[in-house]
C-alpha cells in the first residue's frame, strides 16, 4: 500500500502540469473563440490538434494504458497509480486536457477493450488508428427504453444470420457519436436472451457508416451539447449487418467485457473529478480573496472557511482511496478491487458535486454563467453519478455485499 | 392566521389548474418546435400569444397585483396569500404559465414599482403597456464587478446634469433584456456616494432604445440562454441620458424601492417554486411506476421511497410558510413579515434543489438530459440560491437578529 | 386551516407561560436537589406534588384530552390545536412541566384509550385516579424480541380461560413502570395469531401487583435512567391472570386502539420538542452573545449565526406543519390527517436533534454535562425517532403512499 | 507515503487483535458485573488489573509511545504508522482495551510530554510508574469560565513565590482525577499574561493530594459518569503551593507543550473512533441479518444497504487519511503535518457519529439503551468533536489556511 509517486511520475506530473498551465489552460478561450466561429460542428476544433501535436512531440501521449498486460506494448507503459496523478491534472480541463494527450473516453475503454479482447484484425483496423488520434470512437450500450445499469433488461439485439450479425435496437449516450470522426461504434447487444443472466450479452465492432445506422439527434447535459467532443448521440440499429469477425470477445462475454471496462474507467473518471474540484477550489480562492462584501473579503468570512476546509478534507481522503483502488488494481486485479471501486464511485462525484455546488456560491450569479467553468463542471460531475448506473446501484451492491456475514 | 383558500381562491385554483392542464402543458412541445423552427430570435414564440389571449379571456391576467394600495385599480384585485397558489401553480412549466397569465418577472415587480412610485406619466407611458402585455421591461440592478446583494457597491453612476439624468456603468443579469420586446429598463444606480449607506441609490426608467445603451451580450445559466423569455443581457449604460422625469420615486429612495420589490417576489418564486418540485414529484412517480429494476419497480425500492417522502414532508412543511408569510405581508405589511421573507428565500430554493436532483438521480440520464423539464428546473432553482443575494447574506442576517438580547 | 390562536388559547398561552418561567424552571434545582437526596427512588419527587396543585389551583389541568368527543367530559375541552402551543410551553421543561399539569406520558395516552374504549367500570376504577393524579400508568407495547413496529410480530399472547385472560410474554420500555405508582399497566398482545394480520391484538389492563407481573430491570436512555418519572422498565409477564372485564376495547381491536392512541401523542411529542429546541435556542442566544473565542462573541461568527438562522427556519415550517395536523385532527379526524401525522413524526424529531446538535456545540464540553439541560434533550429527541417506530418505517410508508398512482 | 503494513504491525496486529476477541470482549461483561458490584468507586475495576498482567505478559505495552526522540526508551519502539492499527483496535472496547494495555489516554500525552520535556527527576518520579500503570495522571487545561480552545483566555495563574510556584484556578473535565490513582495532575495556567500571546501559559506537575487542591464534583457525558475509568473532575487549585521544580519545560513554553501533545493524541482519538466505527458495524451486521421487519431481514431493505455502504466508504478514506497522517509525523514531523492534522479531528468523529447515529436506528430502542454498548459509543465520538477545541475552531484554521494566496 505505497501511494508514493515514484520518479517517473514525479517527473511526468512535472511535465504534464506545466503542460496544463502553459498550454491547455491557455487553450480554453481559443476554443470558446472557435467553438463561436463555426458553431454548428461537432467535430473538435483546430486547437485540439495543436495541443496533440505538442503533447504528442513531448511523449505526453496514450498515458493511461495500463503498463501490464495486454494493454503493455500500446501506451506509455504506466500504471494505474503511476496514471492516476496525471488523470487528476486533466480534471482541472476537462474539455481539453484528456483529449489533448489521447486520454479522453470513452476512446480510452475502446482501446483497452481492443487491446484486450481484439483480434489482430481488429486491433489493425480500430487500435491503431485510436492510438494515432486518427479516429474517435463511441461507446453504445445505455438504451432509453430500460434501466441499463441492470443488463438483463438490455433491448438491442444481435442475431447471427450466415456470416453475419444482424443488429436491431435503440442506444442513447453515446459519447461522441455525433461527430463523424468517430468511425467505431461498439455496440453492446443480447446474443442469447436465454442465456444465464450475465452470458446473454455480446459486443459488436460496427463501423458508424453500416448501413441501418442512424444518428437520430444530439441529446444535453442540462443546456451542453458538448458539441465541442461530438456529443453525445441517440443512435437506431436497424437490421444493421456486419461480418460475425466483429464480434469483440466471444459470444455472451459482452457482460464481463463491459466489467473489465469500468474499473480503470472509474479511476480515470475519479481522478479528474478530483482535479476538477481542485480547479474550483482554486479558482474559489482567487474569487474569495478578491471579492468584498459588507467590509470584508469572502475569504474572511467563517462560512466560506468552513467550507473551503470541508472540501479540502474531503479532497484528501477520497483522493487517497482512489489511489488505493489504482494500487489494489495493478497488484490485485480489479476483481479484487470491487469494493474500492464501488465506492470510489459513489463517493467522488457526489463529494465534488458539493464541492462545486459552494464554489458557485462563492462566485454568486457569475458561478452558474458561462464566465467561469464551474456550472460546466457542475454539469459534468452531475452525470458521473449517473454515469455506469446511478448512486443507488453501487451503494446497495456495496451495502449487500457488506451485510452479508463474515465468513 | 387563516390560510384556508376562500370561495375566490377556490375557484381561481381550479381555473388555472384546468388551463394548465389543457392549455399550458401541451404547449411545452409546441414551444420547443417553435424554438427550433427560429433558434436565433429572443423574443416570445407565437405559442406565447394564444396562451395569453386564451387565458385573458378568462380573466386570468396580471393576478399578482395586491389587492390593496396603489396596485389595486390594475390587476386582479387578489391578496398576496389569495394570489400564492396560482403561483404555486404556474411553477409547474415556469416557461410558459406565468407569461401565459401576464404573471412573469421581472415584468412582475416593475409593474408594482410603477405602480406604487410611478408618476402619472411613467405609469401611463410603461404601467399600461406592461398590464396589457405589449411590452415588456427588464431590471438592471446586479454589476459584474461587485458584490451586489451589498447595495453600498453599486458602481453605477447616475448625475443630474441640467434637466437630464446621465447614467454610467455596467449591469448584467438582466433578465428579458436581450428581446427588444423588452422596452424598457429599470435601472438602479448612485446619485449621491456620500449619502447615508441606504440613501445614496436611486431608479431610473431608461428605454431600452436610448443611445448609449449597449446590448453587450448573453449570459448562460447552466447551458441555458433562456432565449425564449429575453435571456439574459450583460448592458453597458455609456454617458446614458435621460430626462429628469424619469426617476422612479425621489432620489436616495432606490433601496427603499429595491426593498419593496423583493417580499412580493420572493412569495412568487418560493411557490414557483414548489409548484416546480410538485411537478417533479408527479414525474418520479410516473417513473418510479412504470422503470423496473433488478426485478423490481422503483417505487418498492425503499430508497426511492424514502426520497419521496422527505419530499413530501419538505413541500408541506414549506408551502405553509410560503403562506404565513403571505398573510402576514397582507396584514401587517412586508417589514414586519421580514424574518419570514427571508426564511422562505432560504428555504425552499435549497430544499427544492435538493428534490430535483433526486428526482434526477430517478430518472437516469434522461433526467440531465432535454427531455425531461428536469435540469432545466434545477438550473433555475439553482438560480435562485444566488438571485437577490446568495442565501449566506440572508442567513446571516436572519441569525444576527436571532441571537440579539429578547427585549 | 385557521392556525391563529383563539382568545381562549391565548390566554392560556399566557397562563402557562408564567407558570413555565415562575414556577416550572426555578424548580428544576430543586428536582435536582431532591433527585440527589433521595437517589434510589423511582418515584416523582416532592417537587412534582407542589408544582401540580399550584396548577391545577389555577385550572391548569389534564389540559391534553380533546373538547370532542368521548373524552369531553374528563379534560379541559380543548381541541387539539388548542392544546399544541402549551404542549409546545412544556417542552421547555420535558422533567417537571407536564407532569405538573397531569399531561405527561403515557398516561395521556392511556387515559385517552380509557374515555374512548373504556366501560364505565374501567374509566372508574382507573380513568378517574389518573385524572386526578392520584396514580400513574404504564403501556406495555413493545417487546425485545422482535421489531414491535409491525404488530404482526407481537410475541406476548393473551389466552381465554374461563371468565380469565391469561397473559404470557415479555415487553421493556413500559415508560414509568419502575415506580409503583404506576398501578395501571396496559399489556398489547395477541388474541388471535390466526386472524388478518390487524385484527390479532387486543389490550388487557394489567394492575401492577397482579402475580405473575415481574419488573425486570430498569433500562437507561443513553446515560439516564429517567429515574424521576418511573424509569423504563423491562417486565414478565408470565401466566398473569386478570378477569375478562379487564379487556379494553372489543378482542382483536387492539392494533386499532394503538393507532387511535398515536395521533393525538405525536402531536404532543412534536409540539414539546419544538418547545425544547426553542428553549435550546434560548440558551445559545445567552451562551452565544456572552462568550468569547478569539476575540469575537460567539453571536458575531459566521457559523454559528447561519446554525441559528437555519434552526429558526425549520422550527417555524415545523411547527406550522404540526399546527396543521392537530387542526386537521380536529376537523376531518385522525385518518384523514395520516399523512400530516406521519410527516411531523418524521421531521419534527430529527430536526430538534440536530439543533440541540448545534446548540451543544456552542456551549462547548459543558454541553454535553449536566450543567445544561442540553445532553438529556438531545437523549429525548434522539429516542423520539425510535418511539412509536422507527422514522424510516413511517417514511416508507408515507413514500409508497406517495408513489401511488393518482386516482 | 507507503502505508501497508510492515511484518512487525501485522504480527502485532494479529496478536492485538486475537487478544481483543479472547480476553477484552469478554471481559465487558464482567466489568459491568464489577461495576454493579461497587457502584460508588472510581478506580479500575479488578478486571482491569487481570487483562493489564495478560497483556503486559505478551509485551503488549505502552505500545503508544514513538519509536524515535525522546520517548524511544520507554514503549514498544512503534512509529505512529505502525500504532496507528493497534489503536483502531483497541476502539472496539474503549473501555477496557486501551487501559489493558496502559494506551490509554490521558495518561499517553501525559507520559510523552513527560518523556520528551521532563526532567531526570521529574521522570524518575512520574514517568516511571504511569510506564508501570502503578499510577494514573490527568490533565487539567480545560476551564468552565472561558472558551479554552482559545488559549489566550486561560484564567489560572502560576506565580512564581520564593522556590515555590503556587496555583490559583479552576478546571474541569479533568479526565481520570476523580480517581485516587490519578496521582499526578499536570496544570496547565499563565505565567505571565503580558508575554506573546502563545508564551504566557506554562505546565506544572502537581501531585492530586496537594493542600489546596479540592476535586469539586464528577461531571456527565450524556448522563454517564465514566466511573470505571476516574471520570471527569471539576477541580479548584486554591493557592496550590509546589517547588519550583515541578514546571514541566520551561517558562512560557505551556502552549507549545499542549500543542506537542495535540498530534499523537489525535491519531489515537481518530484510529480509536474508527474502531468504534467498525465494532458498530459488526454489530449492525449481525442485527440487520437477524431482525425481521415487514416480512424481511433489515438486511434486506434499501435504506439500510446505503447506510451500511456509504458507512464503508467513509471509514475507508478516512482511515487513509489517518495512515498518512501518522505517516507525516513519522517523517516529517507534526508541524509539517498539521492540515492533515486538524483535518482528521474535523472529519473522523462526525463522521462515526453520523455512522452510530445510524447503526443505533437500526438497532430500535435497544441502540440508545444499555444493552448494546452502542449510545455509549455515541456519547464518546460527540464528546471528541468538543474535545481539544470545538471542530468549528479547526474549520476554520484550516479553511484560512487553505484560502491564503498560493505562493
Amino acid at each position: 500500500m505505497d501511494f508514493a509517486p515514484d520518479a517517473r511520475t514525479t517527473e511526468l506530473t512535472e511535465q504534464v502540469r506545466t503542460f496544463l498551465h502553459e498550454r491547455v489552460l491557455p487553450a480554453e478561450p481559443v476554443l470558446d473563440a472557435q467553438l463561436a466561429a463555426a458553431p454548428e460542428a461537432w467535430t473538435f476544433r483546430p486547437v485540439v490538434d495543436e495541443l496533440r501535436s505538442a503533447a504528442r512531440a513531448q511523449g505526453l501521449w496514450n498515458l493511461f494504458l495500463p503498463a501490464g498486460g495486454p494493454t503493455a506494448p500500446y501506451g506509455a507503459g504506466l500504471t494505474n497509480l503511476q496514471y492516476a496523478p496525471l488523470a487528476e491534472l486533466t480534471g482541472w480541463s476537462t474539455r481539453l486536457a484528456p483529449v489533448a494527450f489521447n486520454c479522453a473516453a470513452p476512446d480510452t475503454g475502446n482501446m483497452e477493450l481492443l487491446a484486450h479482447f481484439g483480434t489482430p484484425e481488429q486491433r489493425e483496423r480500430w487500435l491503431a488508428p485510436l492510438l494515432d488520434a486518427r479516429i474517435r470512437s463511441a461507446f453504445s450500450m445505455t438504451e432509453p427504453d430500460v434501466a441499463s445499469s441492470d443488463a438483463t433488461q438490455i433491448g438491442t439485439r444481435i442475431r447471427r444470420d450466415g456470416d453475419d450479425l444482424v443488429i436491431s435496437g435503440r442506444k442513447w449516450w453515446s459519447t461522441g457519436a455525433m461527430s463523424p470522426d468517430a468511425q467505431l461504434l461498439i455496440v453492446m447487444g443480447k446474443t442469447d436472451p436465454d442465456a444465464p443472466r450475465h452470458r446473454q450479452q455480446s459486443m459488436v465492432l460496427v463501423p458508424r457508416d453500416t448501413p441501418g445506422v442512424t444518428i437520430v439527434r444530439p441529446l444535453t447535459v442540462f443546456g451542453y451539447d458538448d458539441r465541442d467532443h461530438g456529443g453525445h448521440a441517440e443512435i437506431v440499429f436497424d437490421d444493421v449487418r456486419v461480418p460475425a469477425s466483429s464480434m469483440l470477445g466471444g459470444a455472451g462475454e459482452g457482460f464481463a467485457l463491459a466489467q473489465a471496462r469500468l474499473g480503470p474507467g472509474r479511476i480515470h473518471h475519479c481522478m479528474r473529478a478530483i482535479g476538477t474540484a481542485e480547479r474550483a477550489l482554486a479558482l474559489a480562492g482567487e474569487r474569495a480573496r478578491s471579492r468584498v462584501a459588507f467590509g470584508r473579503p469572502l475569504a474572511d468570512q467563517g462560512v466560506v472557511r468552513e467550507w473551503v476546509a470541508n472540501a479540502r478534507v474531503e479532497l484528501e481522503s477520497l483522493r487517497l482511496l482512489v489511489l488505493k483502488t489504482a494500487w489494489l488494481m495493478d497488484t490485485v486485479g480489479n476483481r479484487a478491487a470491487m469494493t474500492e471501486i464501488q465506492a470510489i464511485k459513489i463517493a467522488v462525484p457526489r463529494a465534488v458535486q458539493t464541492i462545486l455546488d459552494r464554489v458557485i456560491q462563492i462566485f454568486g450569479a457569475a458561478g452558474v454563467s458561462g464566465d467561469q467553468p464551474l456550472a460546466e463542471m457542475f454539469a459534468g460531475a452531475r452525470s458521473l453519478r449517473l454515469a455506469d448506473g446511478p448512486d443507488e446501484v453501487h451503494l446497495s451492491s456495496l451495502g449487500k455485499a457488506q451485510l452479508r456475514a463474515p465468513r
